[in-house]
């Protein structure tokens, strides 16, 4: 069974682009629910979703386990996975953790940008790893069944993650920084730790981490995969296309700016180009999948390794990620 | 099979009276965690029960459905399951009763004591019913699978609930007004409408609920007991204690004004006795239920109708009350 899952989508959803998740056969996505938000936003934001799973049962459900992904192909709908991308959901409460795990929270990033109470984000000039809640939470997340996402955090911070996680974490969304020197995009180092532990990159195509952006071609895309598998292997990469589809250009300017200054930053953006980009042409929305996979496929990738790039990797670390640690397993290495 | 199951209770909670709960051979209890609290307060309180439930895995676990009770019988431990006595922790937010329900709220009171945003206290002057957000909540109560209780609602707004709910309602913990005429206790209509409809009255032994108080004789409860089934049946009965132990009297105190009232309000205690009153002899704690099962067998009940009011009622009701409605059934009847 080969399944089609994107590991990171924040698009102003509807019922047309529910719709275009089933055109498109995605089989699950993980959605992102925060930014900035604190808490009790972020329940608000569950609650929204809790109103369109109510209201299009045909077309979407909620995902918490990933039996989930078969019941979605099974039942020709969408099972959505919940995810944070900065920790402010947990404000500084380790207890949260658990109470929006049993919520659906399945991925939570350890900072967005900036510095977090628990970790350095990648815009900061100085990366002074986890803090001491940031092990703590680590561990808590380990233990409940949580993925430590580190897509926006700096270098040091999230080969600590790595090191200090005692299950596999993830980089959502993000490309090699070599082949795109963006600040959001990652090192040979960062990528090599996620290889060797079990750990997952979904591969970016938003644009701001594209080589040429917006321009970039889907040969340069797929070939620049293949580079990644053939250096660190097939086994742990996925797509996390990052799309952001109909959002006006105001949700741009919160993720980037929240309630943390009063001043614009403009990201990874410019003054020129304050908004979100376009998307590339042949990645337009959640109908496209079709044209990644058949450009891995000119690349060079076997009928296998696309199948486990476009989805069987993602379900296979879904299923060792989601559900409680076994007893013991966890304290353990947090002890150490 | 035989269980025991506690409808409600309030208790200082320890280790040592989780020890109590298996000495006692409790296999589930409704147990409170809202009194006046908002939202984020009550997480903050499902936080402290998660703490609990990681600390005595082999004493308590937290419950979500039916199946539970058996699980609990099965491993030797006690079944958690959450209420609300105010429906303060849904704020003003219908959102919030599945968030809550996700998070393991299964009774929710519609008010308590005073007038909510939703219902009608029963220490109020006028009863004006369900509010135009009640009906709404109650709806959406029975579509999630969370029991509507009205121990601490007036008259008219508990037989409201009664007439508004698709599925039946419960008072976890009250007894007959007839016997003892308390602001708390019961009418015959409204007993009689529980009966009728497949709802549940807990039979309470909070003192200031029984004739006589604190020096209420086992006896007289159960003959209580006996004279309500004989008029009623035996069907909707069961034990909701209303058990507080260990609690300091700065609690009845929250519980009586809450942040309602800068003065003193003795709800159901007085000047001379503004505490909490003490247990009847025979009902000190949850070891003490063997007395009831055998007050109740020489009130002349048989041995199935022992089991029945013990917790074999519940457990009944539980199964048919915690889990989504089938879909179109409420709506239906919300419409009317």
């Amino acid at each position: 069974m080969s399944y089609l899952i994107d590991g990171l989508q924040y698009s102003n959803w509807s019922e047309a682009i529910f719709h275009e998740l089933r055109a498109g056969g995605v089989d699950a996505v993980h959605v992102t629910l925060v930014y900035h938000e604190n808490f009790r936003e972020t329940v608000a934001n569950i609650e929204r979703w809790n109103r369109w799973f109510e209201r299009w049962p045909e077309l979407i459900f909620q995902g918490f386990t990933a039996d989930d992904i078969a019941t979605a192909r099974a039942s020709g709908r969408t099972a959505i996975f919940f995810g944070a991308q900065n920790p402010s959901c947990i404000e500084d409460d380790i207890g949260l953790v658990e109470v929006l795990h049993r919520l659906g929270l399945r991925f939570m990033q350890l900072s967005y940008n900036n510095q977090s109470l628990l970790a350095t984000g990648c815009y900061e000039t100085e990366d002074t790893g986890l803090t001491r809640m940031g092990r703590e939470v680590v561990a808590e997340m380990n233990r409940v069944g949580m993925v430590v996402d580190m897509s926006h955090s700096g270098e040091r911070s999230t080969l600590a993650a790595v090191e200090q996680s005692a299950r596999p974490i993830a980089i959502t969304h993000a490309n090699p920084a070599l082949w795109h020197p963006a600040r959001r995009n990652k090192s040979e180092t960062v990528i090599g730790a996620l290889a060797e532990t079990g750990g997952m990159l979904g591969f970016s195509l938003y644009p701001h981490h594209l080589a040429g952006g917006s321009a970039c071609r889907i040969e340069d895309f797929c070939t620049m995969i293949a580079r990644t598998a053939e250096r660190f292997g097939t086994h742990f990469i996925g797509i996390g296309t990052d799309l952001c589809q109909n959002q006006p250009d105001s949700v741009v300017e919160w993720m980037r700016t929240g309630r943390w200054t009063k001043a614009i930053d403009y990201g990874e953006g410019s003054k020129d180009a304050p908004g979100f980009p376009a998307m590339p042409g042949w990645f337009r929305d959640n109908r496209d999948f079709r044209n990644i996979a058949d450009g891995l496929r000119v690349a060079g990738f076997s009928t296998a390794e696309v199948e486990a790039i476009m989805g069987g990797n993602w379900a296979r670390f879904f299923g060792t990620s989601f559900g409680a640690a076994a007893a013991g397993t966890v304290a353990k290495r947090a002890a150490e």
